[in-house]
C-alpha cells in the first residue's frame, strides 16, 4: 500500500471517492491539513466531545452555489457562515461542525484545496471547529464542480427562546444591514455583467452580532432569521403566518445599496427577494428598539441595522409595504424561482 | 401567497429549491408528513433538543448511490443506516439526525416520496428523530437524480472506549456476517445483470447489534468499523496502520454468500473489498470473543458472526491472508476504484 504524496495528481478522480488510498491521501493531503484538530485526526467515522447538559441546537445545510468562487467569498466560507447562521439565529452559539463534499470527477485539485483552506479560516475566526467529514466523488455531467454540506452543533442558553410563536402586534422589525447583496454579487458574476462598483457578497458569520443583541435585547427579542433564499419577503411572510399576525415594511426605509438598487433595475430583480448571507432580520418589542439597534450599530457586522417595520393585527398572515411613492402593496412570497443556485 | 397543496406537480422544479412558496409546498406534502415530529413542525432552520451532560458521537455522510432504488434497499434507506452504523460502531447510542437533499431537476415527486417514506420508516425502527433538514435543486445534468446527506448525534457512555489505539496482538478479528452482498446488490443491479438467487444489500441499522455486544464483551471490545466502501480489506488496513500491529485474516473462515462468490468470479471483484451497509467488524480481546461472538448470533444482524483472524506483531501496518489454497498472501489497500457511487 502506498500513501506517498501523488502531487502529479491535480485534479480529483472517482478513485478519490472510493474509501481505498486514493481516498486516504486526499484526507491526509487536503482535508487534513486545512481542518487539522484532535477530533478529526484519529480518522474514526466519528467525532466525541464532551458537552454540558442544557439545550442544544442542531441544523444542516447543503451548499450548491455557482459559480463556486465569487466576490467576497466562495462556497466553502459560505457553507461555514450559512450554518453557523442557522444556529445564531435561534440564539445558539456554534461549537462543532461537519463538513461533507460531493466532488465532481476533474474538479482541479488546487481549487478544493482552495476551498478548503477558505472554510478552515472561516471556522477558525468564528471559533468553531470542524471535527468530522466525509467525501463522495461521483463521474463528470452528474455533479457541479462541488456541493458542500455542513451540520452545525450550537449550545442555546436557557435564558433564549427565539420563535416567530412570540411575534405580536406592537412589535418593532429591525434588519442587520443592507439587502440583496449576495443575490446580486452571485447573479452578475455568473453572467460575467461588469458593473462600475463591483458588489461583494456580505457572506459572514453573524454569531458575534447576535451575542450583541442578545446582551441588549434581553427577552425582548421575540425572533430572528437570517433572509438567505427568498430574502427579506419570503422571511416576512413566513414570520406573519407562523404568527398569525401582519407585518407592516416601509420600503424606504429598507437599506440597500445603490449598486444593488441599480443591478435590480437593470436586470429586473427586487432586493427584498434576493438573497442574504451575512444579514438578519429580528422582532423586538418597542421598549428594547431602541438599545439593540444600538448595540448592532456598535458591531462591524450591523453598523447599517435599520428599523424597517412594525407588527400590527391584519391582514393575517400577510405583509404590506408602504412604497416609496406613498403606496400600499401586499409584498408576497414567491411560487417562481427567481435565482437558482444562489447558495 | 398560495400555499395549495398543487398536485399536478408531478417531478420537482428548479423553482421547489427556491425558498419561496414553491419551497414551502414540498416542506408541507412530502417532508414534514414523513418526518413530523415536534421538532420540525415549527419550520425553524434549527432543531432544539435537551442532552444530559456527557459525551457525544457526532458523524455525517453524503449518499450518492446509483441506482436510488436497489434490491434490499434505496438511498433514503442506507442514509439513515449508515449515519445510525458511524455512530454505533463508535459505541455511540444515535439519537438525532439531520437529512439534506439536493435534488436534480426533473426528479419524480413520488420517488421523492418514496424516498423521504423509506427513510421515515427506517429512522423509526431504529429510534432515531430526523429533527432538521434543507433542500436544493440543482438543474438537470448538474446532478444524478438525488444525492443525501445525514448527520446524526449520538449519547457515547462513559464506559465505552472503542479506538483502534487500543488493539494489540493476541486480539481477535470479528466479523457480523457475510462480506460484499452491498456492493454485488448494487453492481448487478446498475448492470442488468440477471442472476439465479439475486443478491440483495444488507442495508441495515446496527446499533441494536452494538448494544449486544458491549453488553457481553464490556471493555473487551477494543475497536469496531462498518466496511462500507473499500470492504473489509480497506478497514483492517486502516486498522493495521492505526494501532501499529498486522492483522492475520483466514480467508475460509470469511463468511461469503455463494450467490456474491459466483458474482465476484464472473465479474472480477474480492468480496474482501465490496461494501457492506449492515455489517461490522470488531476487534476483541482473546478472552471476551466467545462471549460476544454467543451474543452476536443471537441477535438478528449477527447469525452468521465469525471468528476470521487475529492480530500479529508484525509486519507492522500489513494485513495478510491465509488464503484457501493454502498461502500467504499481503491484503493491500485498493488504491484504484473498484465501485464507483456504491453508497
Amino acid at each position: 500500500m502506498s500513501n506517498s504524496p501523488r502531487p502529479d495528481v491535480k485534479r480529483v478522480l472517482l478513485a478519490h471517492g472510493s474509501g481505498g488510498s486514493l481516498s486516504r491521501s486526499l484526507m491526509e493531503e487536503v482535508f487534513l491539513p486545512s481542518f487539522t484538530n484532535p477530533f478529526l485526526a484519529p480518522l474514526n467515522d466519528q467525532a466525541v466531545f464532551t458537552m454540558p447538559a442544557g439545550r442544544l441546537a442542531f441544523t444542516t445545510d447543503s451548499y450548491v452555489v455557482n459559480p463556486i468562487f465569487f466576490p467576497g467569498g466562495d462556497i466553502g466560507k459560505l457553507s461555514v457562515c450559512g450554518t453557523i447562521n442557522d444556529l445564531a439565529v435561534g440564539g445558539a452559539g456554534p461549537v462543532y461542525m461537519s463538513a461533507s463534499f460531493i466532488i465532481e470527477e476533474g474538479l482541479p485539485m488546487d481549487e478544493l484545496r482552495r476551498v478548503t483552506a477558505s472554510m478552515s479560516a472561516t471556522a477558525k475566526k468564528a471559533g468553531v471547529q470542524i471535527v468530522t467529514g466525509d467525501t463522495k466523488v461521483v463521474e463528470r455531467g452528474k455533479g457541479d464542480k462541488l456541493f458542500i454540506n455542513t451540520a452545525g452543533i450550537g449550545v442555546l442558553p436557557d435564558s433564549v427562546e427565539l420563535t416567530p410563536l412570540r411575534i405580536a402586534p406592537g412589535d418593532k422589525v429591525i434588519v442587520s444591514g443592507t439587502m440583496g447583496d449576495h443575490g446580486i454579487s452571485i447573479m452578475t458574476h455568473r453572467q460575467g455583467i461588469r458593473m462600475d462598483v463591483p458588489v461583494e457578497s456580505d457572506c459572514a458569520a453573524l454569531h458575534g452580532l447576535v451575542e450583541m443583541m442578545l446582551k441588549a435585547g434581553s427577552g425582548g427579542i421575540k425572533a430572528m432569521r437570517d433572509p438567505t433564499r427568498g430574502g427579506l419577503a419570503t422571511v416576512m411572510n413566513e414570520f406573519a403566518i407562523s404568527s398569525n399576525t401582519a407585518i407592516s415594511l416601509i420600503e424606504d426605509a429598507i437599506p440597500v445599496r445603490d449598486a444593488v438598487r441599480g443591478a435590480c433595475e437593470l436586470l429586473g430583480f427586487d432586493p427584498l427577494y434576493l438573497a442574504n448571507e451575512g444579514k438578519l432580520v429580528a422582532v423586538v418589542s418597542p421598549e428594547y428598539v431602541e438599545a439593540v439597534i444600538a448595540a448592532m450599530r456598535a458591531h462591524p457586522l450591523g453598523i447599517d441595522a435599520a428599523l424597517i417595520g412594525t407588527v400590527i393585527e391584519k391582514p393575517k398572515g400577510r405583509v404590506l409595504l408602504e412604497t416609496s411613492v406613498g403606496n400600499t402593496r401586499i409584498l408576497d412570497m414567491l411560487s417562481g424561482e427567481q435565482l437558482p443556485r444562489i447558495c
